[in-house]
């Protein structure tokens, strides 16, 4: 099941879309954040679809896509989780999950476009497979019980501002992570039926020139070692988005030039859908 | 004017103090939060006062005590904000702020008990200065735009475990800063007219015996630049807290042993109450 969420920012309304056709959810829920998810929303709207209890969602495909989750009380972030971005970075693959935090208002929807922050000239790409949370998870025993608090999966893009990640900030790369409009998800939240998450294919492009190109597969640490490993220091609420790290093929490897207004970057991750944002110039003020 | 949460977790009723008398927000707004700030709440909550409309809370002195602030989108962190403390920890002082993050639900009362994460060797405390925004700031152009986007301050304790930090974490702190209770806040926020922000001593005890004690006004980057600052790099909302750094004479320094079961901490910050928190083992599940 695909769950959306369809309509101008700040005023989305949820929906399934099921076979082409998109139904509307709000006879079920207001929204599709973390309560809706802790309480059981995703059966309820599986069944309530099943049954053809939903009604049809006139002139979908006309509405803006916003993200597939609202209101993540967090979003975490997985670093240097591909063995070759963290070369490119200049980095060794790393001992053990390196986990950092954006705040959860630079979430857009996956075709918004993306403001360059005032004077940047080191904005980047990340695509990125986003894990969101169904189940509070803390302190699990094993990876095997991770996937029992996963609700979905969702394709995400990472933006980072280098030089604000890693020569203004003393080493803590968050304050390259949190400009407006810097987490684009979306666009759908596709339950864990839906995809191998272990083995999906994500690209990017820009301009239409291809960037990234490689499989969840080459991932370090993989979903289910993930949840395990965060749950040990941080308890993951239901709506909480975990990113779980970019491959190789990044601006920062100094093989492409950074995004420049006017830029499109295209994103794809097998079964969770593409994103398409052009990056645009602040406003002066 | 004193603004508090009082009552269970999560059932916590707003109220004011003034004069040694509570006062029950209720009739004004279901809680004190973001959208409660940004509406205007804090002066339609002095013009109730002002007006004798509010009614006293009865019992207030037998109810809990809960952050006086609910629901923070984002807890924004500053390191190494105190000379000495850079010098403890070694390192030397920064030339920028240094910002990370906690995720919200680290969020606690100020004398709620504080659980040590199971295994954990080197608990330690942190007596901060909390900043209350009350008005998204946005590309401030100057320092002296900060306080009109400041509600009030409140104290806080950015409790640590920097073996997850610093050992765990590839070098990104916020692995040791998101456990379950590790962000006490409270007892109450003040609004900025109530206390001179840029000189306020700051305290911490364990079982008694004297910690931290310094001010504010040794603070590197001050009140006004981290506001301004930050808004470089990211939106604060509503409801947002900035935790402004610790000074010297935490654990991490060597001079004093880490938190064990049955510690208690108390921490006071001038004009800003105090806080009395016993670390207990965590439940074996």
């Amino acid at each position: 099941m695909h769950l959306v969420r369809l309509g101008p920012a700040g005023q989305e309304r949820p929906a399934v879309v099921a076979d082409g056709t998109t139904y509307d959810l709000t006879g079920l829920t207001a929204d599709v954040d973390g309560a809706f998810l802790a309480g059981g929303g995703i059966a309820a709207a599986r069944a309530a679809l099943d049954a053809g209890e939903l009604p049809e969602l006139p002139d979908a495909d006309t509405l803006r896509v916003g993200s597939p989750i609202a209101r993540p009380g967090a979003i975490i972030c997985i670093g240097m989780n591909y063995a070759e971005h963290a070369a490119e970075s200049g980095s060794a693959p790393p001992d053990v999950p390196i986990m950092f935090l954006k705040t959860p208002n630079t979430l857009a929807g996956p075709h918004d476009p993306v403001t360059i922050p005032p004077g940047s000239e080191r904005t980047d790409w990340e695509v990125e497979l986003g894990v969101v949370i169904g189940k509070r998870a803390l302190y699990l025993d094993s990876p095997s019980q991770s996937l029992a608090h996963v609700a979905g999966f969702v394709l995400g893009n990472d933006v980072s501002e280098r030089e604000y990640q890693l020569v203004d900030s003393g080493g803590q790369w968050s304050k390259g992570k949190c400009a407006p409009g810097f987490n684009p998800l979306g666009p759908w939240l596709a339950t864990p039926d839906e995809v191998d998450h272990t083995g999906l294919r994500l690209r990017s492009w820009v301009n239409g020139d291809p960037r990234q190109d490689s499989t969840t597969a080459d991932m370090i640490f993989g979903v289910e070692h993930l949840v395990w490993h965060l749950s040990r220091y941080l308890a993951l609420e239901p709506g909480d988005v975990i990113m779980t790290g970019t491959p190789q093929g990044v601006a920062l490897s100094g093989k492409y030039p950074y995004l420049r207004p006017g830029d499109v970057v295209e994103l794809e991750i097998e079964g969770l859908g593409r994103q398409r944002q052009e990056f645009v110039a602040a406003e002066v003020a």
